[in-house]
């Protein structure tokens, strides 16, 4: 396929050149398609790979990838013309992501919410984020489904993490409290997954790490 | 230990169930402990377990677990009593999940932004919650990482999952692009874990199935 990716950073290098070794054809959308960052982009790119400017690679292509930084993403797609992409397959990499988290959603959670009902309390967000099947039993066949947990005291966390660990769990410790920004949503997707998406609830989350 | 449960729900019952099997000692904390749901729960769970008023349960325990419905929860705690809590290790079990998503948080996405940036465009979510290299390589010795995406246009998801899959993920179809609220938040999981949790970026989630 024709694809272009919009964004010369690490996404849309890793992704241009993992399809160019594949034999797709990758058109790097750039504002400076003869600048620094293009050109070294297409250096490390080997295969059927060329940059050019940010509209040309959108009309060219038939799948684009936007792989831009979020707060450059409105401008690049004015740039890159509405009616350009409009019927097009545009695949979104983009995270709203600022110093302080996501810039677009949720900038708060139950568990926070919680802590400010409960004074004092060592509170751990936990067991939120898979399904009661799984907590009755974890057995993927070797294969352990993570348990995420967030809060702000590290010997409760340490606790829960044990707690887990006998209902055979994988503990991940996600940092502080406010993490559950994330794992609210981590459940958020969980159900739909197993209720709206046709998995059913034998369905778990593993990090894996290698 | 000595653990109460706040909520006498699946998610109270299943915790519960495993962890008397252990030979923890449960405490269910129940506004209404003679009542009929109180007393099922009873009858389900073997092993040391016992039903309370919600504050005698807290008061007992070494360990409380919040597993009640959202609406319920900023109740139950008063009826918990903060002093009972302050100090206490509070495992946050609960999701504020209303019929169109989180209750608290966001309600929005960047993708859902970008769509109304780009008209038409056939967009699609995907390749936001998993870091570059995994991209580039996502090896895990058979174990498959999974590639969450979502979006409104079927045809438009099949055609990215298939470009997903030749990267040897595992493309996972998560529904309408409204997922994104979801998971945007898990790139910021995967971000956070990668790289302030110690983890690095040889990271990736999976979706287990049984």
């Amino acid at each position: 396929m024709k694809i272009a990716i919009i964004g010369t950073g690490h996404v849309g290098g890793a992704l241009g050149g993992r399809w160019a070794r594949d034999g797709h054809e990758i058109i790097f959308g750039s504002r400076d398609p003869q600048g620094e960052k293009a050109q070294n982009l297409l250096r490390l790119v080997p295969g059927n790979v060329r940059v050019a400017g940010t509209t040309e690679a959108v009309s060219t292509a038939e799948v684009v990838l936007i792989a831009t930084p979020w707060s450059a993403t409105r401008d690049t797609l004015t740039r890159a013309g509405t009616t350009n992409l409009a019927g097009k397959i545009v695949i979104d990499a983009v995270n709203p992501i600022g110093p302080d988290g996501l810039l677009v959603g949720g900038n708060t959670s139950a568990a926070e919410q919680i802590a400010s009902w409960a004074p004092g309390a060592r509170l751990v967000k936990a067991f939120n984020s898979t399904g009661t099947g799984n907590m009755s039993n974890a057995d993927y066949g070797g294969e352990k489904p993570s348990l995420f947990l967030c809060g702000d005291d590290a010997e409760a966390k340490k606790v829960v993490a044990r707690l887990a660990a006998e209902l055979d769990f994988d503990p991940v410790d996600c940092g502080p409290l406010s993490m559950a920004r994330y794992l609210e949503p981590l459940a958020m997707l969980w159900v739909t997954l197993a209720y709206n998406r046709g998995f059913g609830p034998d369905i778990a989350f593993r990090l894996l790490k290698r």
